[in-house]
């Protein structure tokens, strides 16, 4: 085995000089150090960092870190991607479909894993390292669910005397199969000292996830991101086993869902004729994310974050189909402009709503959906008359029990479309709001029915309180989870916008589901926990900055959702400079966190 | 004229409909409306928003706003890019030279500006109106200096009678010509209802900037970024008349500069061979840089900030070139891990020093030079026997008063190197630090020979001190200034990192370097005001989410420095999200402020 360590690229130097820096694994740490080409290089020694990463640490840097067994050899063996081979065995042959596009992802990726260096000779040395990849599936779940199994294990053995190394992958389900695919995948590097790839030489892993909904939400109304970003998403979310893809399609600023039996939504709504995502657009993101073990889950947020796009009822003999649009001074009838309600009085909204529904239930194929139900503001409805009327009809005034009782109202009416669209009675989530608060919940939302994301701080009474009714959760709190924060204002004076400041994270990383139930001594039922979500609300971001508020937070919040370690950010700091490198060699647009120096230089950045 | 609207693109829609909306400029102000297909559509009359905006505002959305005169039609001409001539008349051939230069680009420009709509029919319509721009300079300064005159008068005047617009730049030189053809583009917008380019049919601007010294300050050494992405900093800097790109190109962490002369630097100190600045690369950044009206200055920033690249002495017989060089705990030593400062009195750094300045004469043009010297720590060199005994051996001992006598000890033979590698005595920029503060600048800088850079925060009495001394400045208070605070913590415990919160662009705006030496009852002297710096330090920056915290952030700045307003951030508010936009159209990835819907609903966000 040669190694090459690469020389000075300047045509104008007048001598010529090697590369002097080698790392070694030193006590479990790469090490950087001066080249000692006196004593020459041995076979199976490993000079290039991204070699000593992979086989210097007992957790070779995966990420998330597998949560149920894991044994890695600090060996390795080197082999091109011509040396591949596959074997799929699924139970049906739909998840074998599945699974062989996934291997086509895999093997696209390794192909593809870019040398770190410019400098280095290119060629491949002939290796005759034969691996082959067995995977076998043993159930045909080829719709993730939230009773979906996702645990895998993984089984890397390469023979002490042949050129060959096999690996053994066997899923629960596609998606756990997915999963090992991934994990091999990190247990796999270029070596450009070398050249090839590098992977460990033997693995036992099993793995399975601590939570069922590991979440990301995208804010595709207050600005528009492309399909080609969404993909981009998409992508990342698979390099760390989030599995949940929650779309905020619609709000007030924009209706860019185009609803085939209800087009004028769109064409009013959106930002304009191109800022849209047709039917196709839809089923062929819903495709792309499921063979990347990621379920899309629509939101269509109402009665309120609603406006744009609903315009045309007067024009059309229909009456207001929404209230409050653009109505100033909107502080006064909304959290951010611009303002808008739907009109839960008016009959005609509710086959609309029907309609959109069916077109949904058509596109999506998630087991939950989410009704979104927050912010709603009674001033608005309290200024309507037509509304002030029809609550007098029915024996009503106007008090804010009045107002929750109108909400529920809407909320059975949209509850109902929903059940018929789409034809069962499928959990549906809400947004912790006026309606679930101060006990409302139980009085309005069937907890065997309606799932409650809690996007309050981590230390809300409401969540103990919502916990103790029975309702399932899944855990948003903005205080950790909302990337958006703390960026400038997004109207007015203040210096910062309103959830600042920014958090790191190392912060999103500690924030715990089950600590944030312990704080309230309650006893913790992982029925009711479904995971959490990290969400990316889009007022101040869009497609150009949006990777790098994502990346690598929602990787820090990956490790929680799937591994939910013991352990605090400081044991992870290492891995984690190493994972946010890895999404960058991925195209994934991550932010950095520290010096490359410190990639290079491990434990010393502390 | 035929004005399209688009349709709907969903191909299941089972009825076409037309786009409802137009923008119609009522009061100055760019309206979003349901369009009347009743009235018919008269000629010369506006839809789309990008229309609106050209012709709708007095200012026609430029930015930065031009400073001296400034007086536009609000009605408009359309052509096509084949419809354009030029004319240059330079001052000298090189001056035409780089004019010609900075045309194609323009054109380029033009030719590529995108259509909002993929759902418009893309032809062209045959227009035959006649653009023809004379483009007169008037001296021969092809390099820009802190002197140089970057006024310019733009005038443009469409023929009442015939199809035949003409455009007159005169610059003082190349450099206000080329602000004057910015200026221009921004005249100019692609109308995809017509669809054509537009401009406005007349225009009167007089032009010259604020302060000489517009820059932005990018660190190539705690992370590297590309030549590549330096570009497209740089694209951005010219959409902004910034003019400066100040570059501080080593650091402790990294030595990505190759000096021919001293080529080691880079081969220990680069973090990989191919993660350095080439001779070649370095004289293709200054010409692409000089082409957009942006000069590069260098910053060989000493004796603090050096580390890596200077660990060969030792073992080649040359003593230690630097010291503490990683040393730890490493908060003992400097400000951040790692550590390193120059050893001053190993007689083998000044011929070292002399080379690198030697190779930075070579390829950089610029009239100042950066030489750093920030952040020296005494406890380094106090622990270093060698220093001890020179200071003694200078009867001196080890008192802070003793280090900073061996501090300028080691700037002026520093700065007689740097004197002699150029060959003149060039402006020197210094930081802000011990050797400036309380009484030290007097002693040991010539307020004739030496240029101060603030990074303290705006109220530092430093300030003030420095300005009475005499000393001319460059403002770069890192309260406004610095974009990368307000993330996470780079070391340690605390949520975020040193300097934050982040800074929004309101703040950014409102800085004004008149208003601090204002606060300090002191008269206003523009000689000693050269300008600032906005500085994007990359410990937790790389190429990946960098032009989304450079811009629209640093146009904010530009505006300050260009323009200097005596207006508030709120007026500046709704050409500033027009022009972020206009940043994206142009590929540069600025980070969204606000929906979409603000952009296309004027004057609801606030």
């Amino acid at each position: 085995m040669v190694h090459f360590f690469g020389g000075l690229a300047d045509s104008s130097a007048s001598f010529t000089v090697t590369y002097p820096w080698v790392w070694v694994c030193r006590n479990s740490k790469c090490v950087k150090e001066n080249v000692d080409y006196t004593r020459g290089v041995a076979e199976e020694e490993l000079y290039s960092l991204a070699g000593c990463k992979l086989v210097c640490h007992n957790d070779s840097m995966l990420w998330p870190i597998p949560r149920d067994f894991i044994n890695i050899s600090h060996t390795f063996v080197s082999f091109l991607p011509k040396d591949l081979s596959f074997k799929v065995v699924g139970a049906s042959a739909e998840a074998t479909d599945l699974m062989n596009e996934a291997v086509d992802i895999f093997v696209k990726q390794i192909e593809t894993t870019e040398p770190a260096s410019f400098f280095v000779d290119k060629f491949f040395p002939s290796t005759n390292q034969k691996v082959n990849i067995k995977i076998v599936i043993t159930s045909n779940d080829t719709e993730l669910k939230l009773s979906t199994e996702e645990k895998y294990k993984l089984v890397i053995t390469s023979s002490p005397t042949k050129s060959e190394t096999s690996v053994y992958i066997s899923g629960s389900s596609f998606f756990g199969a997915r999963h090992a695919l991934e994990t091999l995948s990190q247990l796999i590097v270029w070596d450009d000292t070398i050249p090839a790839l590098l992977m460990v030489k033997n693995a036992e892993i099993r793995d399975s996830p601590a939570f069922p909904h590991r979440g990301l939400l995208i804010d595709t109304a207050r600005n528009y991101i492309s399909v080609a970003m969404i993909k981009k998403i998409i992508n990342a979310m698979s390099y760390n086993k989030l599995n949940t893809f929650h779309w905020h399609l619609t709000d007030t600023q924009s209706f860019p869902f185009i609803s085939s039996r209800e087009p004028r939504l769109a064409l009013y709504g959106a930002y304009s004729p191109g800022q849209v995502y047709r039917p196709e657009d839809i089923r062929d993101i819903v495709h792309y994310a499921t063979v990347r073990g990621v379920k899309v889950v629509p939101e269509f947020d109402a009665p309120a974050h609603v406006g744009s796009g609903w315009e045309w009822g007067e024009t059309n003999g229909m009456g207001q189909l929404a209230l409050c649009i653009n109505k100033e001074p909107w502080a006064d009838y909304c959290d951010e402009p611009p303002c808008g309600q739907l009109n839960p009085v008016n009959e005609n909204i509710y086959p609309i709503l029907g309609n959109i529904y069916k077109d949904m239930s058509e596109l999506f194929r998630s087991d939950i959906f989410h009704m979104g139900g927050d912010e709603v503001h009674m001033p608005c409805w309290n200024e309507t008359q037509e509304i002030l009327d029809w609550l007098k009809s029915n024996g009503r005034g106007n008090s804010n029990e009045d107002f929750l009782y109108l909400w529920s109202y809407f909320q059975n009416r949209s509850l109902s479309e929903l059940d018929e669209a789409y034809g069962n009675k499928q959990p549906v989530v809400l947004w912790t709001s006026d309606l679930t608060d101060n006990g409302h919940a139980k009085r309005f939302l069937n907890s065997s029915r309606y799932i409650i994301q809690v996007w309050t701080e981590s230390t809300d009474p409401t969540i103990a309180e919502l916990y103790r009714q029975g309702y399932k959760l899944i855990i948003s709190n903005y205080d950790a989870l909302y990337f958006d924060c703390g960026y400038g204002a997004l109207v007015g004076d203040k210096p910062n916008n309103w959830c600042s400041p920014y958090i790191g994270w190392q912060k999103v990383y500690e924030n715990s589901p089950k600590k944030i139930i312990a704080q309230f001594k309650l006893e913790y039922n992982e029925q009711q926990i479904l995971g959490g979500e990290a969400a990316l609300w889009s007022e101040q971001v869009d497609g150009t900055g949006m990777e790098n508020k994502l990346w690598p937070r929602g990787a820090a919040f990956a490790e929680r959702m799937w591994s939910d370690p013991n352990t605090n950010w400081k044991r992870a700091e290492i891995r984690m400079i190493h994972h946010r490198q890895r999404l960058v060699e991925r195209g994934i647009m991550a932010d950095a966190l520290q010096p490359e120096w410190c990639h290079q230089n491990e434990g010393f950045c502390v």
